[in-house]
């Protein structure tokens, strides 16, 4: 698919057909996740893809914060996951006597991998939606994701009904942009 | 252009060729990250276009370190910038109550409006450099820019000589990918 179409077309999917998503399909958007950019080319990522009914179980769980809130309330209606875990960055030296911090980036690549697992799906003719907030404890508890490996984000990846996209609401170009000074 | 090839060809750029690019191109890239997803919606980006003189100079400035360092050696010979700014997040109050921070995901919605622009970029012809490191300090006093308001990224934007991409050096996917369970 076309780049442009992607950019207007993309959004979150929080409704989604009872059909599986092929094991290929959902080692192909990890892997557009593994190709991305990152800071000093470190890639301090894993992702862990949560497609069988335990791992289900225990993902679903961990969707759910200890306050009992969720990002997730149609968890349960998507059954392909890939989970995009932080890991400790390799970074070059001249980034650690900067800013005195490995992860400096790490976000921000993390999340570059998370959108380029999205157009990768989308390529493929599914939806996604990525999940922001996590119970970290749940994670370690459930999968035994060390402590020091934080899940940054989940993204949910199925196939949703055709229909065409929501309009895009976004703050004004006027009041994002500036051109050479700060206004 | 599709995905498909932008995800395999698009690479950093640390050399660029003396041609300007248009206006029109840059704020076509620049669009493209206002129209990126974020957490909540919530936006928390300001995009600085620096193609001027005087603006490039103070731009290239805030591209030494205090130390002395740069991510940017060869920034003098780019002349269009894109400065990619954090500022306060407005997000749902979910996202406050849980982290006690409206920042939580900025970063990561900062970095995918940046990838935005780089596959925009590259649909027009142009080529891109992500450029992490800045100082802070420089672009709040070359700029106005306040404090507050976190310069994250600056995306460097021109036209590179044609040549065959380089070889991607990628963690191997084994290495970062698991399936159903922490390994």
């Amino acid at each position: 698919m076309k780049f442009e179409e992607m950019l207007l077309k993309r959004e979150s999917c929080r409704s989604y057909l009872d059909k599986a998503v092929a094991k290929e399909d959902l080692i192909k958007i990890a892997e557009a996740g593994r190709l991305s950019p990152s800071g000093c080319n470190a890639q301090p990522w894993k992702f862990m893809i949560v497609n069988e009914p335990e791992a289900l179980e225990k993902l679903r769980d961990a969707l759910v914060l200890s306050n009992g809130g969720t990002g997730a309330p149609w968890r349960d209606q998507c059954s392909s996951y890939i989970v995009i875990v932080e890991q400790k960055a390799n970074v070059m030296q001249a980034v650690l006597d900067y800013y005195g911090d490995s992860q400096r980036f790490a976000q921000g690549d993390l999340a570059m991998a998370c959108l380029n697992m999205c157009y990768q799906a989308m390529d493929l003719g599914l939806s996604t939606c990525i999940i922001g907030m996590n119970d970290q404890k749940k994670m370690e508890a459930n999968f035994g994701i060390p402590a020091d490996n934080i899940v940054r984000l989940v993204l949910a990846v199925g196939y949703a009904e055709e229909k065409e996209p929501r309009r895009k609401i976004r703050k004004a170009f006027d009041k994002v942009v500036c051109f050479n000074e700060w206004k």
